[in-house]
This record gives structure tokens, C-alpha cells and sequence, in this order.
């Protein structure tokens, strides 16, 4: 490709400073070094991540950066040393990455790979502890290993999963974060039984996606919980059976939930990011084997908490990134899953904008009118 | 036998009001009624449950009562529909019953039975929701189902396991509480591998049974935290390899062990009761699979509490009451482990006294000078 080894002068939304709109700007994107790939990001998702490092509230963010980490693109060109991916591949990048070799991915037991969290935790690249992004030569952050915010990204190799050809790239961007998180909370961190009675706290694409993880895994009840009574009749095309809004109720929801499931649920799932919702979905388990996974993500410096008691007598808490999934190696195959018709993804896309129109879609977001808003990056 | 329907007047020490010495009382114990057993008690330990309840802290505790839940005996007589035990049957009294029924027994998930709790709870039996004991009319409360301070109580028949009879009753009355609590924890409810790291908490019985759990699960390193430092040369007979007292570090004591340890343990067990403690112990854990077991009982109304981001990163947080194990299928089974010589039981033992002494023997519990104290009965 002509643009390979070049810098790539490309439009990209950069946020400047916390809580100021983003500004699409002309940014220069430096060659992939050694072990990194360049990719063409066709389509991006926003997510809550993105929402709340731009907030502010991120006390390890850094400004300026790039967002965005939920997309899907190309390979425009690799570095030395790449040979999982190769140019024209078509790949969706991972915010969570998988190298193999660390101690987190031989252990088996976890998809926390460690290998690159020391660069991609502070916004640069391994190989130089630089960025590859820059306007007129001043250096703009990284974000989580992928700012897909940007018509160009480079990532690290073991920061991205090649998928098949023909899966379309504008459905399965949503596979880099939010529906992957609520599937394989499921399947993956609760591991839900056939017959199982289920509660989830928040129906937004997290909650959503648990609630279809559940009906796949044999959920005899899946019982939603949104302040949004607006948010029942979508969910229970996602599997949902039963509506709880917590504002109809003078009762703690924990207690309304016990009482109408004998005693507490099998399996709970916070899906807003509020501390005290935790403490709910923990505490409206069943005694002697309910098991509460948390999946959203509270701000900085809150703090969960319960008597040690309900962990005594037999509750377990549990949480979950990225649902437990490795991304290199499963992230193809739940866009194979998607290809075969078995998991949803076009149904959480309920807004398409182009780049140009970020700000709007981050408006759409904060007004809870939107699941998930998939941006076209070169329109 | 003579006794049999009768009446039976006994010593037994009474608790007439919290912090309180106890005193020896003559008791009338009423027969056993339908589903009932009376035990004739040979030998019961103390066990800070006890010290708990009669120390006032314990806001279900009722006075004036019976205390007392490890020990062992011989049934003396049974009431109507008892068929598991009869009379002249070495038994061991279960403070967590197991009926077999009850949808905590046939979940398969737990050991929690349902079926007496509504009146252990509240101390007295199921069939009239009256005590058994009375001095000169005055009816005295259960406390646990068990209330073995007596040298002759009546218990539920789910409450009730029949051991081998020629098992030491001086020794194997232990197996009634702290040494199943603390190696189910290990078995049970961490289900520690092979190669484990593990970290204890709290180096009296209960702790020194986890030890010998991990050990007997084959953990690598076996990491003893307890702030009197004469706990180790005991602890590392047990299996402790390394021993830590937290006020020889500045530090926060889970940094000193993650520092240890490349970045935290596989296992933690919490055998205290302190939730300050309790939160050490899952931040000790290691990211991607630690799991924190709560084995010791805090106080009334205290709460543990932690970032959520600890379990979003893949800590798991659980608890155990009697290490998990179903009591009335699975003492038997402890007990012929330490027939075999599979288990400890002896070493746990410091101190011998009788009944009359008990109050001393509480002394004792108080001094952290005693791993378990055993009082003879019939002395
Ligand atoms: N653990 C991970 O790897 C991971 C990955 C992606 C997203 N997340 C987190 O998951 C969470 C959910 O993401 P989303 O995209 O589905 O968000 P969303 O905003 O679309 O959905 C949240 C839902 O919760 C409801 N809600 C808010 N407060 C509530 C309350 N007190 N009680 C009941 N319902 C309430 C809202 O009405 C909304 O429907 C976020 O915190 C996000 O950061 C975590
Ligand atoms: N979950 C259950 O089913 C169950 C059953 C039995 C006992 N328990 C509980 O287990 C706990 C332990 O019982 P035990 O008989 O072994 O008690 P113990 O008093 O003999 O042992 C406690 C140990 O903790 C140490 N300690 C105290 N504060 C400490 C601190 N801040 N840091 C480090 N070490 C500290 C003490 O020096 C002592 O060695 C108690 O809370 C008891 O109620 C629970
Ligand atoms: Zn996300
Ligand atoms: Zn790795
Ligand atoms: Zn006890
Ligand atoms: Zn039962």
C-alpha cells in the first residue's frame, strides 16, 4: 500500500480537555513500530468508558487523547514481527488484550492479559513509550489500547482480533466491548445453569446482553430492574420475562425481589455502574448459593459494601471485564456466532452518525435514548 | 433405660444474663418429643461463638440459655420417629442440621439446611416451640440446636450424627465446629488446587485447620498472618511455611503480601472476625482468579466493604459456615479421617477442665492463650 510506512494524516474526534465537546481535527498517525499494527477503522460504537474518562471523573485519564474502543477496521499496515494479522485483514481492536505468554494467559484462569497494561494504562505504545498520534507535532494520548475515535489507529498485535471477511464491519464493532461484557458475564463468570432464576440490574447493551446470555443458557426467569419503564418492551425481545421498576416499590429491591422468588435469585447482575445497586444485586441472592456478578463500572473512589454475613452464609460476589472472554481467540468466534444467526448484535444499534456528528451521539447516550450509536468513520 | 420419658435432672451451666459468669445449675431436661433426641454430653469444647452470644454483642441472643455447640456424647433416649439414632449411639451434636428435604438440602449447592431454623433461631425445639430445659419451672433457652453446656440436652434428629464408637468423645467432640470449619473452607469452599499460594488470617483453630487443609491440598506456600507472633512455632506444625505479623510492616499488610507474592495469592481466608481484616484479605488476592474465603463471624452490624473494581478484575469474595460441610452425612466421615490418622484433632486440644471450671476456661478463650479448651462432662 502506498500509505504504508508513512505517516497518515487522517480526521479524528479529540478530546482536549475533560467534558469539552470533541473536536474532529486533521492528526497525524505515525507507521506501526515493531510487534504493532495500523488500522483503517471503518465503524466505532460509543460506551460508557468513553463517556467517563471524557467526563473527567477518570482519574487516570489523560488529555489530550483519542477515545473510543469499541470498532472495527482493516489493517492498513503491520510492523516488524506481526505475523498473526497481515494488510486487508479485517479485525475488530481489543481494549483487553492476549498475548499468550504472560502469567495471566497461562494461567488459565483469567482474560487479564498484563502484557502491554503498562503502556496502554498511561496512553502510549510499548515499543517507545511514545504515542503514535500527533497534531503539528504535538503528541495526543492513546486510550485503552485502541482510540478508534480516529479514521487510523495503531495498536499493539496482541491488541487485535481478526474476524472472517464477509462479517459486516458497521454490526460487528459492538463485539469489541458492550455485548461480548453481558454474554460472557454469563457464560463466562456466573456460568448460569439450565432452570436457573435470574436478576439484572440495568437494561441498557450491557444488561441486554446478559438477559440474552441468560435465555441461551436455560434461564427459567429473567427478572429486569431499570428506574426506565420505557425499558421493559425491548428487553423482553432480549429474553427478559419480568419487570421490576424500583421506584414502584416503598420496599428495599432486594427484599421485593426475595419475596417474589422464595428467598432470592440464583444469579444477579449489575449492569449500571452504582454501588448501592451492588449491594442490592448481592444482597437479593439466594441464601446458601446466589452469586452476584458485578459488570458495570463505578466511578473512581466509591466504595461497595454489605455485611459479612451475606458472604457467610453462602453468597458469593464476583465481577467481570470484557465477560471473561480472551479477545484474541474468542472474539472470531462470537462474530461467527453472530454470522450464524446465533447471538443478536444488529438489534442493539439503534442510532448510525458519521464521525462528524460524535458529539450528537455522546448527547444521545447521556440522554438514555440510545443502546448502542455506531459511527461511520469515513462518510 | 431408667431415664427414659423421665424428667432428667442435671448440672449444666447456665448464662442468666450477658458477661455474666456462668453458673452451675441443676437443670430438669425434658424427654425428647417426636423427631427428638436426648443426648447425654461427655465432652464439649468452647468455641467464641458461645463467647460471642454471651457476651451480649450478639443481638439474637436470648437469656437465660443454655451455650455449648462442639461436643459429643451418647444418645440416651430418642422420641417418636426417630429412626437414625437410638439410644446408646455415640453422636455428635450439629448446630447446622441437614434433613435431606428442604430446598437448601436438595439444591446440592449447600450445606445450610432450612428445616429447624425457625426455632434454633429463636431457642427453643420445632414441635411445641418450647424449651426442654427448666430450673423449677422456669424454662431456659437453646442456643444453636445444640446447647451442649449440659450434661444432658435434646436436640432435633436432623440435628444429630451418628459416629463410630470407638472415637475418642474426649477428642472427636472437636469435630462438632472449628477444626470442619476450618479445613471445609479449604475443601469445600475454595476448593484450593495443587501449587496454590494461600494466605490465613488469624492463626487460632480455625485458623490452624485451614492450614492444615491447604497443606493437605498441596499448596505451595502457606502464608500465616496473625498479630501475636507465639502463634507460629504452633501454626507451622499445622503447615504454615511463612508467617507475617502486620505490625511489623508500615505497609498495608495486602501490599506486604501481593510484594511476597508476584502480585497476591490464589486463596485467602479471613478466621478473625474483623472486617478491616477481612478487607486485607481480598485485596491480598491475586487479579484474575484470588479468591477470599470469610470464615470468622464479626460482630453485629459491621460491615466490609472495597472497591468494586477488585472483583471487576476478577477476585472473587465468599464465605462458609461450617467449612460447608453437610453435617449429618459428613462428620461420620471426619471423624473416620481422624481414626485413619488423615486429620489432627489432638493438637488442637490445650487445655482439659470440667464443667464446674467453664468459667476459667472462658478466661482462657479471652487470654488467646488456648487453641481449644475441652470440659469433661461427668467429672
Ligand atoms: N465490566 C466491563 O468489562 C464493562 C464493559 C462495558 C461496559 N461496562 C459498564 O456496564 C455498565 C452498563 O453499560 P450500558 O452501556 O449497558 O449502560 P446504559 O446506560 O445503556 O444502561 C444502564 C441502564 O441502567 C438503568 N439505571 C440507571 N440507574 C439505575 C438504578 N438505580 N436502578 C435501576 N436501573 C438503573 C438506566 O435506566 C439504563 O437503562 C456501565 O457502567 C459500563 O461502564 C462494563
Ligand atoms: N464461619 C463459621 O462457620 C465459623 C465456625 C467457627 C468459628 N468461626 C469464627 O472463626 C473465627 C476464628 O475462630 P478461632 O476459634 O480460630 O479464634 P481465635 O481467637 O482462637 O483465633 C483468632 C486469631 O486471630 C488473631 N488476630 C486477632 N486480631 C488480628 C488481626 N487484626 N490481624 C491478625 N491476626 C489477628 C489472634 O491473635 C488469634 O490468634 C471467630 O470469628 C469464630 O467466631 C466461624
Ligand atoms: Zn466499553
Ligand atoms: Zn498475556
Ligand atoms: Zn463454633
Ligand atoms: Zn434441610
Amino acid at each position: 500500500m502506498a500509505t504504508q510506512g508513512q505517516v497518515i494524516t487522517c480526521k479524528a474526534a479529540v478530546a482536549w480537555e475533560p467534558n469539552k465537546p470533541l473536536t474532529i481535527e486533521d492528526v497525524q498517525v505515525a507507521p506501526p513500530q515493531a510487534n504493532e499494527v495500523r488500522i483503517q477503522i471503518l465503524y466505532t460504537a460509543l460506551c460508557h468508558t468513553d463517556a467517563y474518562t471524557w467526563s473527567g471523573k477518570d482519574p487516570e485519564g489523560l488529555f489530550p487523547c483519542i477515545l473510543g474502543h469499541e470498532a472495527a477496521g482493516i489493517v492498513e499496515s503491520v510492523g516488524e514481527g506481526v505475523t498473526d494479522v497481515k494488510p486487508g485483514d479485517h479485525v475488530i481492536p481489543c481494549y483487553q488484550a492476549e498475548c499468550g505468554e504472560c502469567k495471566f494467559c497461562k494461567s488459565g484462569k483469567t482474560n487479564l492479559c498484563g502484557k502491554v497494561r503498562a503502556a496502554t494504562g498511561v496512553g502510549v505504545m510499548m515499543a517507545d513509550r511514545q504515542s503514535r498520534f500527533s497534531i503539528n507535532g504535538k503528541p495526543i494520548y492513546h486510550f485503552m489500547g485502541t482510540s478508534t475515535f480516529s479514521q487510523y489507529t495503531v495498536v499493539h498485535d496482541v491488541s487485535v482480533a481478526k474476524i472472517q471477511p464477509d462479517a459486516p464491519l458497521d454490526k460487528v464493532c459492538l463485539l469489541g466491548c458492550g455485548v461480548p461484557t453481558g454474554l460472557g458475564a454469563v457464560w463466562n463468570t456466573a456460568k448460569v445453569e439450565p432452570g436457573s432464576i435470574v436478576a439484572i440490574f440495568g437494561l441498557g447493551t450491557v444488561g441486554l446482553a446478559v438477559a440474552e446470555g441468560a435465555k441461551t443458557a436455560g434461564a427459567s426467569r429473567i427478572i429486569g430492574i431499570d428506574i426506565d419503564n420505557n425499558k421493559f418492551d425491548t428487553a423482553k425481545s432480549f429474553g427478559v420475562t419480568e419487570f421490576i421498576n424500583p421506584k414502584d416499590h416503598d420496599k428495599p429491591i432486594q427484599q421485593v425481589i426475595s419475596d417474589l422468588t422464595d428467598g432470592g435469585v440464583d444469579y444477579s447482575f449489575e449492569c449500571i455502574g452504582n454501588v448501592s445497586v451492588m449491594r442490592s444485586a448481592l444482597e437479593c441472592c439466594h441464601k446458601g448459593w446466589g452469586t452476584s456478578v458485578i459488570v458495570g463500572v463505578a466511578a473512581s473512589g466509591q466504595e461497595i459494601s454489605t455485611r459479612p454475613f451475606q458472604l457467610v452464609t453462602g453468597r458469593v460476589w464476583k465481577g467481570t471485564a470484557f465477560g471473561g472472554f480472551k479477545s484474541r481467540s474468542q472474539v472470531p468466534w462470537l462474530v461467527e456466532k453472530y454470522m450464524k444467526k446465533e447471538i443478536k448484535v444488529d438489534e442493539y444499534i439503534t442510532h448510525n452518525l458519521t464521525l462528524a456528528e460524535i458529539n450528537n451521539a455522546f448527547d444521545l447516550m447521556h440522554d438514555g435514548k440510545c443502546l448502542r450509536c455506531v459511527l461511520a468513520m469515513h462518510e
